[in-house]
Order: C-alpha cells, then sequence, then structure tokens
C-alpha cells in the first residue's frame, strides 16, 4: 500500500496557504463561532491502521454527517419498510429547500437532505422518550467509533433549538401530511441533538469503518450491517451526500461521502478505509470548501475512486 | 472469476416467465412498434471475452445510452470548459422537464437529461454540418465497439423529429437564453440522429468496454480518453444516469449505468468489464423494468457493485 | 331599484335542490361537524336597507373572510409601508402552498394567502399581547357591523390551534426569513382566533359596508376607512380574494369578495351594498359551491358586476 | 362630467419631467431602436368624444394589447369552450415563463400570457390558412376601432420572427400536449403578426370603446359583442392583463387595462369610456412605467375606478 501518511502530510502541506478559505456556517450562532483557520484528515484503514494529520484530534459538531449514523440506526429498525416514508433520490435541490415536500406530498426526497433526517428522527424515536432516542443514537456512535468519550455539544443543540425556524417549518409540513407519528417537538429534539454530536477526524474516520468493510468493524470485530445494507448506505452517500454539490462531489473525488455544515466530510473507500476531513470554511452549496479538495488529492493519489483506477 | 455464462443463463431462466413487463415506450411512433416480448444480456470483459444470453444479438434503438459517447465526444472536443454550458447534478425531475431550465436560466443540470444532451449536440456541431456531426457520432461508435456494422435507424430518427415538440420545446428555450449556437434544426438533426443509434447488446457492452478499462479498449487497445476521464464519466453515470431513477438504480445496482426509452441499459464495473441489457417495456420512470432487475441479480451474484463486495 | 327580496327569494327558490352540493372542509375537526344542507344569504345596502332569505341569520365560521378585517386593521396601524411585508398578487397556487414563500423569500404574495394573513396578524399584534390583539379584532368587527353579540368560536380555535400543522410551517418558515417580528405562538394563536370569528350572513353583510360606502358605515356614520382605501382593498379582493380561483370568480360574477372555508362569502359591490352568502359545501378550490352560484345569479339580475351592465 | 381635457392637459405637465424614465423593451431588436421620450395619452367616452394630448397620434407597437382583439375574435368564434384550452386565472408568474405550462400540462393560465395567446392564436387560425387569419384580425381592429388606416408592421413582425426563441419553445411544448391544432410556424406567425399591430392611443381608444359601452360602438352602432362578454372581457383584463403586475395595477389604478411592451397600454372604465397611454420605458414586470402613473392620475382625478368612487 502506499505512504498514506506522506499523502497525508502533503496534502496538509499543499493546502496550508488556502487555510481559512470559504465561509463557516452563521445561521447557527455556535457554529459561526469557530475559528475557520483549522484543518485536519484522518483515514482508518480496513487493516486497522489509523493515519491522520492537522487538527485531527480536535472534536467538531459533525452536523449533517451524523444522518448516515440515525440513517443505519432507523434501516436497523424497520428495514425496508423506511421508505414509504423518505425517498432514495437525489434532491436537485438545497438541503433547506420545502419546495419538494410539497411536490411529494410530505415525503422528502432522500434521508441526507433536513426533512429526510427529521423523518428518520421520527423513526428512530418510535417507542421512547426523545432524551432515550438520542440516548441510543450516542451509544451506537460511541459502538461503531470504538471510543466512550465521544460526547453531544449541549450549547450547539440549544442553539440550533432557538434558531431552528426553517426545520420547524419542514416538521409541520411532514406533519400536516402525516409523514410525522410524534410530536413536533420530541422529534426536533432528536434531530437537533443528532446534528450536534462532537467528534474529531479520528473519531469520524474510526466510525465510518463499518461502511468500508463489509458493515462490520474490522478491527473490534463489531458487526454493525449486512455486507448488503453497507453498499446500500454508500450508494445513497454517493448519489445523495452532498445535498445539490453530490453530482460534483462524485465528479471530482469519486468516493460515497456526506458533509456536514460544521466543515467536516466522512468518505468511503469501499475494502480500504474510511476518510474525515475538518475544514469549517464552506463553498457556496454548503460542503466544506478544502475539505472536498483534499479528499479530491487523496482519491487522485491514491487511486481510490470507486469508479476506476 | 466466476461462471459468467452460468450467472447470466441463470437471470435468464428466472426472468422468463416475467418477460414482457413494463410498457414500451409510445410517444415516439416508431418506438411503439416494438415486440415487448425481448430480453437480451451481454458482458465484455477487461480480458476480452464475451458473454450473452437472450436476444443479445439484436439491434435496437439505444436511444439515451448514445448520450455516453455524444458526453465522451464533446469532452474531447472541449474538455472541461464543457461545464459551463452544461450542469453535473441529478435533474430531481423528469427527463423531459423543461422547469429547471427556466429556473437555471438555461444552463441543464446534467449531460443525461434531454436538454444537456442537446446541449452537448450543440458543442458537437461545432464547425460541422450536422450530417457530418452525424458520422462523427456513428464513426466514433463503430470505434469504440470495433464494430464497422453499427448504423443509425432513419425510420426511427424521422419518427422522432416528427414528434419531437417537446425536445424542439427545450431546445428553443435554450437558444432564447443563448445556450445554444447553432440553428435549432440543425442541433435537433443532430440529436435526434444520435437517439436512432441501433445496437445490439453485444455491440453495446463492447462499446462501454473503454469505461470499465481505464479509457482504453483492451482488446483493440484503442485509446479513447484518459482513466481520469473515464472515472468521471462513470461518475456522472451514477449519479444522473437513469433520470430521477438514479438513486434507485444506484442503490439496487450500484453500477454506473445509462438507460434508454428503447429499454436498454449499459452498465460499467470498472476494472471488470462493460454490461448491456435490453428489455423495451419500461417502468414509471422511463427506465427498462426487468434490464434493471438483471442488472440487481447481476451486481447480488457477481459482487460487481462499486460500493463494496 | 329592483326588488331585491324578491330576487333573494327567487335565488333562493332556484337552488333549493341543490342544497347540500360540494364537500365540507374536513382539515378542521370543528368544521368537518357542520351539516352541509344549509343556505343564507343577505345583503345590507348604502341605504340602510337589509335583505335576507334561508338560514341568513345562523352564525358559522367565517374563517378566511376575517383576513379582510384584518388587513383593514393592519393597514390603520402601519399604511402603506404594510407592503414590506406582503405582496399584492394573486398567488397562482393554492391557499396554504409554500412554495411561493421559498422562491419569494418569505414575503407572502397577498394578505389573502393563509401566508399573508399569518403576515398581517404579526404586524397586528405589535404593541400588544395575543389576546389583546384577538380582543381588538374583535371589538372593530363589532363596530363595523354594529352589533355587539358577535363572538368567537373557541372550541373552532381550539381545532385550528391543535391541527394546524400547514399553517405553522408556513409561519415558522417566515420567521426564518425573518418576517416575523413575534413568536410563532403568540402570531398563530391572533390567526387562529381571527379565523374561528362566529358571525351570521346579516352581520356580514353589515361588517362589509364600508367597503361599498366609500369607507364609512352608512347607517351609523362610522368611518372606518379612506375612500381610496376602501377602493384598494377591493382591488385587493377581486384580485386575490378567491384563492386560486380569483379569476374564475371574477369572470362569474364581477364583484370583489372574499371566501372562507366555513362556506361564506362576503362580496361588496361598490356604491350599492355589501352582500353575504353561506353554504357549506366547496368547490375544488375551497370557496363556498352554492355561495358562488349565488352571487353569479345575484350579479347577473341587479347588474352589480364592476365591470359594466 | 369634469374637464377631461385639462386633466390629460395637467398629467402630460406633471409627467413632462419624467419622460424617459423606464426601460424599453430589448429583445425584439425592433422595438429596441423606439426613442423612449415620447408619451401618448387619449380618451374615447361613450359619447362620441375624443381627448388627447402628447404624442397620442404616432402608432406603436401595441404589442400583447392585441390579446384582447384576439380573445375577443376566438370567443366569437368557438364560444365558452374556448375555456378547455385556456385557464382564466393569474399566473403569478412572468408574461413569458414555461414552469406553469409543465405543471398544468400545456394548458395556459390566462389568453393574456404569451402561451395563453399562442392558444388563442391556434384556435382564430381554425379553417384558416394564416395569412387569411391575420387579415381577419386587422379587418376586426379596423371595424371596433372604424379606422381603416390601421396596419401590421412587418418589420416588427419580422424582427419578432427572428428571435422568438422563447415563444417558440412555449408553443412546440404546447403542442407536446396536444394543445395546438396547427403546425407551429403557422400558429406563431399568427401570434408575431398580432403583435405587430401598429395603432396611436387614439386609434386604440377608440378600438376599446365597446368594452366600455356593453360591447358595441357607440358611436357607429356597431355591435361586437353581448353586455355579458363584454364585462367578462374586462375581468379577464383587471386579473389578467398585466401579467405579474395585475394586482398592483388594480390597486393602483382599478380599471380593468391590458398593457404591451411596446409602451402601451388600453383601459377601460365601464359606462364611461376606453383609455390608451403609451410611453416606452417599461418598469421591472415589463408594463409601461409611466402609463401607469398617468393611468393612476386619471382615476385618481375622476373617480373612475371600478371599485367605488
Amino acid at each position: 500500500m502506499t505512504d498514506l501518511q506522506a499523502i497525508l502530510d502533503d496534502i496538509h502541506a499543499e493546502l496550508s496557504p488556502r487555510i481559512g478559505e470559504g465561509k463557516v456556517a452563521d445561521y447557527i450562532p455556535e457554529l459561526a463561532k469557530i475559528d475557520p483557520n483549522q484543518f485536519g484528515m484522518a483515514i482508518a484503514t480496513v487493516n486497522g491502521d489509523l493515519y491522520s494529520v492537522g487538527d485531527a484530534a480536535i472534536p467538531f459538531s459533525i452536523q449533517s454527517i451524523s444522518k448516515v449514523f440515525m440513517l443505519t440506526l432507523a434501516l436497523g429498525k424497520v428495514g425496508e419498510s423506511l421508505w414509504t416514508r423518505v425517498g432514495r433520490e437525489p434532491s436537485g435541490t438545497a438541503f433547506n429547500s420545502i419546495v419538494q415536500l410539497e411536490r411529494e406530498e410530505g415525503i422528502p426526497r432522500n434521508p441526507f437532505i433536513n426533512a429526510g433526517a427529521i423523518a428518520i428522527s421520527d423513526v428512530v424515536l418510535a417507542g421512547h422518550a426523545p432524551r432515550e432516542a438520542i440516548g441510543e443514537l450516542l451509544r451506537f456512535v460511541r459502538y461503531v467509533a470504538d471510543d466512550e468519550t465521544i460526547t453531544i455539544d449541549d450549547k450547539v443543540a440549544r442553539s440550533e433549538t432557538q434558531t431552528g425556524y426553517r426545520n420547524l417549518a419542514l416538521a409541520n409540513f411532514m406533519r400536516a401530511y402525516g409523514n410525522l407519528d410524534h410530536p413536533v417537538e420530541h422529534v426536533l429534539g432528536v434531530y437537533f441533538h443528532q446534528c450536534a454530536l462532537s467528534m474529531s477526524c479520528q473519531q469520524l474516520a474510526k466510525a465510518g469503518l463499518y461502511l468500508a468493510a463489509r458493515g462490520s468493524n474490522p478491527i473490534t470485530g463489531h458487526s454493525v450491517v449486512s455486507p448488503k445494507r453497507a453498499r446500500r448506505i454508500n450508494a445513497l452517500m454517493l448519489t445523495c451526500g452532498h445535498y445539490d454539490g453530490s453530482g460534483d462531489f462524485a465528479y471530482h473525488v469519486g468516493l460515497p461521502g456526506k458533509s456536514g455544515v460544521g466543515g467536516g466530510i466522512m468518505a468511503v473507500a469501499p475494502g480500504i478505509g474510511s476518510i474525515a476531513v475538518w475544514s469549517p470554511g464552506l463553498n457556496k452549496v454548503g460542503n466544506s470548501q478544502l475539505g472536498a479538495v483534499a479528499l479530491e488529492m487523496l482519491a487522485a493519489r491514491t487511486g481510490w475512486s470507486v469508479f476506476g483506477d
């Protein structure tokens, strides 16, 4: 295998002059306070190796990356019947658009736009109090990352709750169409807390390993999902993981990935490993600007694209 | 390698009772005449082997699958500057929708919806008479398939020309936004003829080999595109190749692919081979119903999904 | 003047066999309980005469007709600056659509669709507790109708509050765009109570008189708005008063009017009088089916259309 | 009656410093050449008087105002069955939008947006060659205006034909939905020529008189339509006559009216008279900027608003 540490070091060195590029998300007050001059990257391989560079040990708000873990949980609970509640197609619109919801009568296009993740939160809530559902997610993420120190940042969760009018609109709209079973405040309680998961690149890379390794964590031996389900989650990440920039990410990087407005991206190289990158400045569709560049460099130098070497 | 011929035979046998399912495209009169009770499948491997089953030697109208070849030609002519004329994102709407064009001021979302392919035709026309551009495409397809017997079905081309009001609308609309350089009739002349390319599954599987084999046909040694470009075309096929059913195809099959309303699908297993399947009955988003099922069976039995084995 | 009582009696007699047509609004549980077999009509003239027929003395839920009174109040408070918060154009979409709000960044198209009336409620709330704003509206309606017995039906208000997810979505969406100054629950508290105003045709006809009589109630002498403002409110009722059926109402009836899903319609014949009609069954755009027919018959027989005699 | 000539003179004097405001339509090359510093206004009363001021005798391209005459012709041919081909509701979108056409499957929202007028042209074509249909329209306009000198400006018609890609898109789109019976070129031949009608304010004011006078020209005695149809055409003008500025025009002016991108507006004061105003500079929704202001001044000073005095 190529010398991954050297590749990470090179990418870091080359991107150093550009650190700080992009625009930090400002619609959630707590996120707006983040120092943009940070960059970290980590790779966890199916062989059990962990490589990292820069600010890879600093926890950040993973935001929408948590949608991957919630989807995994929801599929575990209700299986393929989940798809009566949410679609599997790219949206063709912004991450928080409500237009599509009206056209398609309350069924979000996919689990990785906000409306879809809210519907998924409702599914995970079944039979639980909100606090229990949040606890279940936290336990799940600690389990897949094999790291008991992962936490939820309550300040961020509170900040989102106080300013989440658009998500309130999405949730109430779905409720109007009968696509939420629980009270809107409960569902959003779960939703806002999942967004506030705080993880470092190292933790995130390890947490994504099950998607690279046929559904099981190759280090702990923990089985998470079947190989088929791992492939399917990867497929959804590739077609829908970057909002209305998913096509562009596939074109330039060629790996399944999921981004968050905290500036993180988790990507999967099936059979090889899981990658996490973090840099708070976002591009105009809301994905980490340097994060996407770093992943493109990594894919080019390793030949890990799923679309050919 | 697994016994591909046995797998194809099994798939054919299992699907036999269902042959005829779906609805033949009826908006192009010549296509509406096709006997729905046909099914063929072929695999061309990077090792030079060709496997096939059923009606794999019968030519059919490849329709939108030709968009892959036209995109390859256009990228060869103008390179990455092509992306000022057309986007790279899934559309979130039907293949022939005009709504997106108005919202995004004449720039089609991707090269694989009708509007995008019309813009691509305009690019390929540059410096040519329509007849020459059509000739260039035909030579190119014969070259990549290594088969001089491939032809364009003039009756189908004429039939499309006579009933192509919606494509006329798309082309004129783009022209209004300044996104066509040539007269609408010239551009559509090229467009309608590319749709009318007539190929068998065997020919189509061979024609797609360059996308599986780092940009070159491994049998003839013909170099077509760079490895990077092959990957990128595959990425576009995966995110946008099945209109508003692209997410679903990625979820179930896990291979880059392009469908046509003639009932054909061409798929690519990077590093392994190229697959073509044909069955005229379409599902509700306009993709071959049995074709998609057959590819899902193939991917499941071979482990060829790009998203993991 | 023509014998208005005779005309009303004729209309009632002719429509008798059809009473019960249409579909009672069912999305608000309290409204769904209404007996559809009711029909009433009343005319209040600028001369001080009151004519009525059928169930014209039975109070019903005026629902969106209250938007006219709220608009009048809001214009009184902030004048023409109101139009920075809401537009004056027909919407081209359903009364509760959210699509337009996203396209036009939180500014509702007009004061007579739900989103617009919610913005208006926010304006009327300024400097008030919700209870006070509701009290102000009730006093205003009693004043213009010269009738202290008019009330708000708390059961209907509660029923709307419990099922008003779509209005919650609209309000939160506007709040996200900064087009609400007060907490969503306060604004909707006002909104749901205004919808629950309970009035008979006789009361409603009298309440609308100021719009027919240059802004003042000709009987009480109460001045409500300037003649210019009365004209302008009439103009808005004509272009926007029947949701996406406004053009049709203008075509067939030719009078400014405002409908509610309770089955009421208030119409204005400038210089002549104000008309109220009530029949709970709605047509497919949400306006009283027989109510519209009755008004068309009235306009035809009286020559009251604003578009010529 | 008030001294209309004095009112016109006053309006002209007050607006003189502003003549030249707005932006001349530039998407039709011939129209882009017009000198913006022109302003004319004329009133034809039902009593037979004609008042005018400024450039009221200079012919200009009436453009979309012709849609009123074509609608009158089409209603004369097929009566109320016309409404299976075109709607009667305001569009909520720009005059040349195609989005609505897709959503509503080829049925334009009203006769006064481009798509609607193209459908109307198709209706008027029935049983005719395009040249005959154009001749019929010209004869009709000369008849209602009682002026044989009115002509069609062939240079403008040609200019529109050469640049009318967007109208070609609309027409082909409707043809795709089966809402055109004749070849697109024939229909657009009629459409482009009607737009190129060249009339002065004086001619236009006289041509509109039948709409003010119960369907007949009170001077010539020519009967054009029934009183009911005159009212209905007025209603359509009021709700749909100024594209997405119709609500605003009703609010400020309060008269049925139809604008054209040549800078003309024809308005109707039922029972009183017909008004034409012309000033080439347009506002941002495509209506004559000074024309609308002049009509607002006229309505304010005469009390002619249909919504009350």
